[in-house]
C-alpha cells in the first residue's frame, strides 16, 4: 500500500472514529454504505473496504453477514456527550460555560452566565410564598400531584395567553419539570434519531446539547437583526427537509434581536408549505417593554409549540416550565412525561410560582427589574467600547448584550484565561452550530459590574496576539 | 391471489402496523429484511414483498434504493406512547394506572396507586422545614444550584452508603430531578435505539413505559420469591445479549419479594461474564426491617448503579433522586442532564430533603411507619381473604401485597368495572411484560383499609363471569 493511500484510508478511519465520538453514529447503527461513503469521501471504495476492515479489526465496528458494518457497543463506551476530565481542561464546547457557571464558588464571576444575580430576583415574594406553602395542605407537601400540573397556574398562565391573543384550551397546557425539560419532551415525542432540526446560528448553546443526546441532524440558519435570514431559512426547509425548527422570537438569546412581524409571517407561510413543526421558546417574554410578534399568536398554536418557564424572572431552583400545543400532542407529551419523569413538575414549586405570580408584587417587580437591566445594559456597553467591543445591537430588553470582539481576536482563548482569573465568559462559538462566532462573546448585564470583569477581560485580551 | 396468501399477507401488514403504532419500529427505522422477516412469520418471501409493497401504497413505509424499506415519518404521526382518547376508554396498560390514580379526584380510592396517603408522611417535618427555608439565603431561591446537587444532601447519601459498606466517593454520586429521571438518564447514557434491556416479570409497570420511549427490545425474566428465576436469567444472558437488567433488589415492587445472598451472587457472577450492567432501583430501602442483600454493595459500584429517591418516604412533591455509579459514567450522566434539564435538582427541593434528613425525626417516623404498615398489610391480607384473594407471598416491609385473584377471574375487567365506581386497582398484566399475571392485583396496604374498597371489589368480582 501507498503512503498516499495509506493516508487517505486513515482519513477514512478518523472520519468514522468521529462520527461515532460525537454521536452521529451510535452502537448498533449501521456505518454508511461502502460506496456512498467512498462518494462522500472522495476515494475509491477499496479505500473504504480497507478502512472499515482495519476498524472492525480494532472491534470499533462489526461486519453482519450481507447486510454491511455495525458500530459495535461496549460497556465501557456509553454516550458520552462531551469529553469527560479535569473541568478546566475540557474543550470550550457548548457544555463548557454550562457547566463553568454552574459549579462556579461564590467568589468566581459569570459575566457569560444566562441567570440573574439572586439579589435582582423577587426573594420577598417568593419568601412569602414559601412561608405561605408552610401552613397549605398536607397533599401539597406530600403528593406527585396531577399529570398536567396545578390547576392554579395553568389557569394563570391561560388568562395570559389570552391577553396575548392565544385563545388555549385547559388540554392544551402541560407543565414540566423546567423549560428545558419542556423542550426535551417535545424533541422525545417529535424527533428520531436522523432527522433534520433547524437552529439558529447562533442560538442558544444548549440546544445543541439536547439535540446531540437526541442524535439529531443539526442545521443552522444565519440570525439577523430581525430573525433568522428568511432565504436561507426558505432554503434550509427546502433543501434539509427538517422536522422542527427551534427558536427564541423575542429577546433571542444570545442576541437580544426580536423578530420582525415580516419575518415571522414568512417563517410560518414557509413552515406550512413545508409541513415544518416550530418550537418556540419563550422564556424572555416578560422581559419585553411591550409584546414583539410571536409566532405561538399568529399560528395559533396550530405548528407552533410554545415553551416557558420562570427560571429567568422568579426562580431558577424553583423550577416549573410548560408547553402550549396541540391538545393532542399535549395528551402524547404528558404520556411521555409521565414515563420520563412521573407525573408533572413538583406540585409545592408550581405553587409557589402560582402564589408569586398572582400577588400583585410580581408585576411592580418586573417593572423595576426592567428599568435595571436597560440601565446596566447601557453602563456596560459604555464600559465595553473602550475596549473595543461593541454590541452588534442594542436589545430593547433582557439581559443580554451581544459584543464583537476587536478584530482578530478569538473569543474562546479569551475565555480560557479569563477562567484561570476565576471569570466565567461565554465565548461565540459555543452558540454557533457553524463554528463562525469566534469574534463574539455574550455578556449578561447583571453579572458584568464588578471593576474585575473589565480587568480580567482586558488582560486576556492584551495576553493574546491578534491573529 | 388466493384467499389464504391474502390472509397471510395481511397477517405480514398487521404485524409491521404493531411494530410502528407500539414503536418497536420508528420512524426512520429501517424495516426487517424481506428473508428475515419470512423466516420469522413463516410465510414465503413474496408474501412479505407483496405486503411491504402494500404498506408503501398506503404511505406507512418507503422503498429507499437498493437499501430496503423504512418507516415514513410525518408531522400527524409523531411519537405516541398509548393511544390517546377520554380517560374511562383507554386500554389497561402501563399508563392506565399511572394516570388513574395521578389525575383521580380526592373522592377516589387509589388501592392500586403507588404511594402512601398524605397523612402518613412526614408532613410536621417537612413543614418545621418549610419554614427554615424561608429564613435561609437568596441564593437557595433563586439559584440553579451545581450540577451534582447540594453538598449536604449529598454527604447525608455518602454516610449512608458508607454505613451499609459502600465506599463512595463523591464524584460518584449525582442528584437528579426524581427516581425515574435517574432511570431515563441512565438509559439514555446506556442505550441506543434496537438494543435489548432485561426486566423482572412482573416488575414495576414505569419501567416499560420508560424503556419504550428508549425505544429498546425488553426481555422478561420471571420472578421469583427469592428474586428472578436465576437459570432464566442466564439464559437470557446468553442467547439475547441485554446491555442492561433493571430491577429492586429489596421488597420488590410489585411482588414486594427480596434478592436471596444466593441469587445476588449467581446475578453478578453472570452479569459479569457476559458485560452486562445492572441498574439497582433502591427506593423501597428505608421500608426494610433490616437490610437484604443490595447488588451496588456485594459488586461496590463497578457494574451495578444505585439510584433512589425520596418519594415513598418523604414527599413526592418535593422531588429529588439520585444514581451511583462509577465516576467516568457519572461524568456522562452529568453532562446529559445538563443537556436535558439544564443543571441538576431543585436546590429547594434537595435542601428540604436534607433538612428533614438530618432532623432526628426522619428515623423515628419511619420506625412508625414501619410498625404502621406492618399493621396494614396484615389487616388487608386478613379482608381479601373471604374473598379468596391471597398474598403470592407476605413481604418483610414496603406497602405493597401482590396477590391471586379466584381462578378464572381477569383482574384487568375487574379494575375497568371499580373505576366506574371510583375505586383504582392495579391489574396484574400492567407489570408484566410476558402479559400472564392477569390473575393478579398489587394492593397498596395503606391506601385499601376504607370499607368502600372491599365493597365494590367484591361487586366487580361478582360482575364478571368466571372463565
Amino acid at each position: 500500500m501507498t503512503g498516499e493511500r495509506d493516508t487517505r484510508t486513515g482519513a477514512v478511519m478518523a472520519a468514522i472514529r468521529k462520527k461515532v465520538s460525537n454521536r452521529a453514529l451510535a452502537s448498533g447503527d449501521r456505518l454508511p454504505s461502502i460506496r456512498s461513503f467512498a462518494t462522500t469521501m472522495g476515494v475509491s471504495p477499496s479505500t473504504v473496504v480497507e478502512a472499515y476492515d482495519r476498524l472492525a479489526a480494532e472491534g470499533l465496528i462489526r461486519a453482519r453477514r450481507g447486510s454491511g458494518f455495525y458500530v459495535v457497543g461496549t460497556a465501557s463506551s456509553p454516550m458520552t456527550l462531551a469529553q469527560a476530565g479535569p473541568r478546566q481542561d475540557r474543550a470550550v464546547d457548548p457544555f463548557w460555560v454550562s457547566r463553568q457557571s454552574l459549579d462556579a464558588d461564590p467568589a468566581v464571576l459569570k459575566p457569560g452566565c444566562g441567570w440573574l444575580p439572586a439579589d435582582w430576583m423577587p426573594t420577598e415574594p417568593l419568601r412569602r410564598a414559601v412561608r405561605t406553602l408552610a401552613r397549605g395542605e398536607d397533599a401539597t407537601f406530600t403528593d406527585y400531584g396531577g399529570t398536567r400540573g396545578s390547576p392554579a397556574l395553568r389557569r394563570l398562565l391561560l388568562g395570559r395567553f389570552a391577553e396575548e391573543g392565544i385563545d388555549a384550551s385547559p388540554e392544551q397546557l402541560l407543565l414540566t419539570g423546567s423549560g428545558t425539560q419542556a423542550t426535551d419532551l417535545v424533541c422525545r415525542f417529535l424527533l428520531s434519531p436522523g432527522d433534520t432540526v433547524l437552529i439558529d446560528d447562533p442560538c442558544y448553546f444548549n440546544f445543541q446539547a439536547l439535540l446531540r443526546a437526541h442524535r439529531v441532524r443539526i442545521v443552522g440558519v444565519p440570525y439577523t437583526p430581525s430573525g433568522p435570514d428568511i432565504a436561507a431559512y426558505e432554503t434550509a426547509l427546502a433543501t434539509e427537509r427538517p422536522r422542527l425548527y427551534i427558536t427564541n422570537s423575542a429577546l433571542h438569546n444570545p442576541t437580544g434581536a426580536s423578530l420582525s412581524p415580516q419575518t415571522a409571517h414568512r417563517l410560518l407561510r414557509a413552515a406550512a408549505a413545508h409541513d415544518l413543526t416550530i418550537v418556540e421558546d419563550d422564556i424572555f417574554a416578560d422581559f419585553e417593554p411591550a409584546p414583539s410578534p410571536r409566532l405561538a399568536v399568529l399560528d395559533g398554536l396550530d405548528r407552533v409549540i410554545r415553551i416557558g418557564s420562570f427560571s429567568k424572572t422568579l426562580s431558577a431552583s424553583i423550577r416549573c416550565g410548560y408547553i402550549a400545543a396541540r391538545a393532542d400532542w399535549i395528551e402524547g407529551l404528558l404520556d411521555l412525561q409521565v414515563a420520563t419523569s412521573f407525573g408533572g413538575p413538583s406540585p409545592v414549586a408550581a405553587e409557589l410560582i402560582a402564589s408569586v405570580l398572582a400577588e400583585g408584587g410580581y408585576r411592580k417587580h418586573m417593572d423595576e427589574l426592567r428599568r435595571r437591566l436597560d440601565r446596566a445594559r447601557r453602563e456596560t456597553a459604555a464600559r465595553l467600547e473602550p475596549l473595543g467591543i461593541r454590541p452588534w445591537l442594542m436589545p430593547r430588553g433582557g439581559f443580554y448584550l451581544w459584543c464583537r470582539l476587536p478584530d482578530g481576536l478569538d473569543s474562546a482563548a479569551i475565555a480560557r484565561k479569563a477562567v484561570e482569573q476565576d471569570v466565567v465568559l461565554a465565548p461565540g462559538n459555543v452558540f454557533s452550530v457553524s463554528q463562525t462566532a469566534a469574534a463574539f462573546l455574550r455578556f449578561n448585564v447583571a453579572q458584568s459590574n464588578d471593576p474585575r470583569v473589565l480587568a480580567v477581560l482586558r488582560q486576556a485580551m492584551a495576553s493574546l496576539p491578534a491573529e
